[in-house]
């Protein structure tokens, strides 16, 4: 990897800055944060512009380009990867690391006296522009919004916003009409008395109306913003996608509907004039409803008295909540995607272990082809971790060619995917050995699976919030002086992003709602030794109501079912760890994916990946 | 209980609330809070103000009195005790009620235009200040400072601020002298770079000089507040107190000294004119560093640019994790509680079983007698909590004539008390049965103490926050069903507050710094079943390093180790619940009982109180 050359861009952004065609007056500094105008976690080629002025193209950063300095804030999973891409126009910024400086600290530090800092209003979400802006003017500074992105403007090659065909999603698939959607939505707003709710993020306008995209990689969504009033529907998209019939028979656009229910169609760019429209005819006590994460230009356009801002909106409530129709689509979906794996293992067992020619990306392809096999298939739910060794240990690896390792009988191999289906979302960790594990390697694989029971077999109170549950999932780990630096769950959608909110098991609890019946999350503990190999056993879990002896205060209690069906290695297993009961919740899952996931195989006449599932599911005895 | 006719103070009330005399301009309504000018958990009588005004003397509440209405904020504790005590004059707001509106939507309700509300700037806090008075400004009001506490003006009986001897305490106790507790102060504050260090939290106080006071019932604390700057101390402090020849050798104040080490003793009262000083002396950059929980009066009288303010101050966390010498002490302390509580338990068993004549009252009695026999005894550390049958269902319950009630043999029996000790603060629950429990008594007993254990014996990383083993606790109970509505834990002053911060065991995350060698909580689920009985296992446990087979990434690992050595009544334990580590755990925590109490029983002759701990420590087996 060698770094991109930033001198001459870095040299033309610092000309724009000052340039009155974009500025009202110069900007001493420019932001270029990671987002979109979504706040999206996966995010579209025209969007990656901090990729683009830095050559650091890691998931998380912020740069910030000065008159005669440029500097990269990223997180420990970056560092490496961010001073290589990078230049040395470019200072790294370690964040996390004691002595280095917030972005506010630091352009203080630089700046001169009664600077202008300027970034996209449209990229940078409200409360963050508030903590910056607040940070900057108490020395003296002032943060301004520049309306033309200052980054586009020098990017000549850069690639056209994506607007592709749509996917529209009749009930069977989402349980809940779109109409019906909008009138449980407007029964949320007349509960908080307010008058227009803004629909910014792109997983909750596709949710909405029921409709999926593939603007971005691994996200079926598409770009679009959308209003709704008590009795209006404005819904913001480009393109000619809403001239496809299907699409229009789908929102009714033809049909004499009700006024309430009639979507108007405008365009992705109008979003902020209709909202100013809207903010400039509100009365007193009228409000409007927006994500405290909504781009800042947006909640502009709304007079602060007017905002009601929640974290999260009743949508991303909502849409957390799965219905029946939702859940059966997942379990079809899980059991699609655990006969794609049992045929992969199958594969790799005879692959690797006699002639050791499968890579990393290989393997990964296989996967892939295995998947697509499967009915209603539309593409990888995120890039595939597919990892052999040492390259296990690393949490957020993605095989590339210089990295590429062949799988061998020596190393443990971990393969961490997930694909789309039009009826569901999966998210899949298996960790294998094809020869012989050490103990040490069987030692701390059991570990990891003792923490993966306590968590899906654990019972808890109604309203838990997952943060709760954290701890479970380390325990076994703590008691030997082991643990991993990473989350135990997040919120999967049902085909939609494969991470989502408001719900997850962390022992970071910001971002945590209660876990209540319907949600669907993973579990998936880890553990890593750099240089060496990486455990990871993750599975899908929908919570379901549980049976309990009492019923303390008529709360009742909740626990995990795994969607995910697919073996876990018991080869890896040192059974003498396992408490009878963690022998038996092995045992009984494996039974589980014998019956369910051997009458697809069998159905699907793949006889011998059925012959690999029942020799992997073999129950596992513990000697007293 | 019957209710305090407050028709003619409320009168009085808001004749004060215009008079020229006291406010500047009339005010529509006036706030009393519930705490002192230290936000103090425990208060004196002269600070009692909204019991005074409203009759209501629960642990918990603010009063409102405007021109037409009086209203009193409070939590689930207290919604009957508040109904009961106070008249028709006032409007109980039931806390955490869907439909009770917060103080500013109330006042916002029913203030006419314009209006002021007035508040003793030296009881409210100042971050309640800011969020008051932000609300209050947004509807077009203003909160204002009332110099003069109003409810004083028309209280004529009003108790004095006590003013009671104080207690020296050498380095054999506290480890640390006060000098070297500077030095470490001046250091984290040239850290920070801060001048000045404002001490407004009795304990902090008391902790920093090594003194001890009375002021405060169970509280062994005295009224001060402190100015630490880099070569200056100012100990503001009323009463004679400092012509004891033992204070003043204490601290050395007519020794000739290093000037930086000089304390300047000044009036309690000429802390804010001294504070404004210090203010109005400061030059850019130069900080002084406050609580954020500091009173309003006392962080206004620092200009907000020079203001640093934390929500722990460095002696919070400095006072947190004890050395040698007070784990020491504390130990002793734990020893000598432990024998008293053995005497009262033989004492019970022969009282209550064959005569059954023993009240909870009597009970809690005769507890503080067997412990004010002990050497270094100084008071009880709370209120004693000694409950039989249905009150020990009331997780706050204290006996009062009314409600008490005899043991019997038919009845669980919860005690939960503890005493300061001049070497440390005890504080312990046992719940016991004098006939013969039924099996839902035991089994409800058996998951208590598997949460017990579950965190007694628990190993985590270095660092990690007590909020992260909450669920441990609760795990064999939510498999059940059940649960209990209180925190698992709190941190235990060394001959201070029994209740201090900043670290603790719940699923409240707020307040809750990393633990660490050498902090001591408390250890103590429960389990109750409203108008029938409470089961509560506590112990206070100590922080200590556990030895782990694996050591990732260096953290090194922490475990806790019972400083309560009190059997725990294994008559109330359904063996077969318990695991064979439970149950070893328990045999290992009783023989450590047999050996360190029973020898000081041994010593201190107390044979009868000897033979009833070896009966209580025989060795549980378990049946496979």
């Amino acid at each position: 990897m060698s770094p991109k050359i930033t001198t001459e861009l870095l040299k033309q952004l610092r000309q724009v800055m000052k340039s009155p065609k974009y500025v009202q007056e110069p900007v001493q500094a420019y932001i270029v944060p990671s987002g979109d105008a979504h706040q999206s976690e996966y995010i579209a080629p025209c969007d990656c512009r901090r990729a683009f002025i830095s050559g650091f193209d890691g998931s998380a950063g912020t740069a910030i380009v000065t008159e005669q300095q440029a500097a990269m804030w990223t997180d420990g999973r970056y560092f490496l990867q961010a001073a290589h891409q990078m230049d040395n126009n470019w200072t790294l910024m370690k964040m996390g690391l004691k002595d280095t400086p917030t972005q506010e600290d630091w352009l203080v530090s630089v700046l001169p006296e009664g600077s202008k800092v300027g970034v996209d209003p449209f990229i940078i979400p409200a409360d963050q522009w508030k903590r910056m802006s607040k940070a900057l003017r108490s020395a003296g500074h002032d943060l301004v919004p520049v309306k033309e992105n200052l980054i586009d403007t020098i990017w000549t090659d850069c690639p056209q916003r994506p607007c592709k065909p749509l996917i529209t999603l009749d009930p069977s698939y989402t349980g809940v009409s779109w109409r019906d959607k909008i009138v449980a939505l407007r029964s949320k707003m007349a509960e908080r008395k307010v008058l227009w709710f803004v629909v910014t993020a792109l997983d909750e306008v596709a949710w909405l109306f029921n409709l999926r995209g593939s603007d971005v990689e691994y996200n079926p969504v598409f770009f679009a913003y959308a209003v709704i009033g008590m009795n209006t529907i404005r819904l913001f998209i480009d393109g000619d996608r809403m001239m496809d019939p299907a699409v229009r028979e789908h929102l009714q656009l033809d049909s004499t509907l009700e006024p309430e229910f009639k979507i108007q169609v405008m365009p992705y760019g109008s979003i902020l004039s209709e909202l100013q429209a809207v903010g400039a005819g509100l009365s007193p006590k009228e409000k409007v409803w927006l994500s405290d994460k909504a781009s800042y230009a947006l909640t502009e356009a709304i007079p602060k008295a007017y905002r009601y801002l929640t974290p999260y909106t009743p949508i991303c409530i909502a849409k957390a909540v799965k219905n029946a129709s939702e859940t059966e689509g997942m379990r079809r979906a899980h059991i699609k995607d655990a006969v794609a794996l049992c045929e992969l293992f199958n594969w790799l067992e005879k692959e690797v272990v006699p002639k050791g020619t499968v890579t990393e990306i290989i393997a990964a392809d296989k996967a892939e082809e295995f998947r697509s096999q499967q009915k209603d298939f539309v593409e990888l739910s995120f890039a595939t971790i597919s990892s052999t060794g040492p390259n296990g240990a690393i949490i957020h690896y993605k095989p590339v060619p210089e990295t590429n390792r062949t799988l061998s009988v020596n190393e443990i191999y971990l393969l961490d995917s997930g694909a789309q289906y039009k009826d569901g979302t999966t998210d899949v960790t298996r960790t294998m050995h094809f020869g012989i594990p050490s103990a040490y390697e069987k030692e701390c694989f059991t570990y990891v699976l003792k923490g993966h029971i306590a968590v899906s077999a654990a019972i808890f109170p109604n309203g838990t919030k997952g943060h709760l549950l954290d701890s479970f999932a380390r325990s076994a780990l703590w008691d030997c002086g082991l643990d991993y630096l990473h989350g135990t769950g997040h919120g999967v959608g049902s085909f939609l992003n494969v991470h989502e909110g408001p719900c997850g098991i962390s022992y970071k609890t910001f971002a945590d709602e209660p876990l209540e019946a319907g949600m669907i999350v993973s579990d998936e503990p880890g553990y890593y030794e750099d240089g060496s190999f990486g455990v990871r056993i993750e599975n899908v879990v929908l919570v379901i109501p549980a049976e309990t002896k009492y019923n303390f205060k008529n709360r009742g209690s909740l626990t995990f079912e795994p969607l995910t069906l697919v073996p876990i290695q018991t080869k890896m297993i040192d059974v003498n760890l396992l408490t009878q009961k963690e022998c038996n919740w092995v045992n009984d899952y494996h039974q589980k994916c014998r019956e369910v996931i051997g009458a697809e195989l069998e159905r699907q006449g793949r006889h011998e990946a059925l012959r690999w599932l029942i020799q992997e599911t073999e129950p596992l005895i513990r000697v007293q």
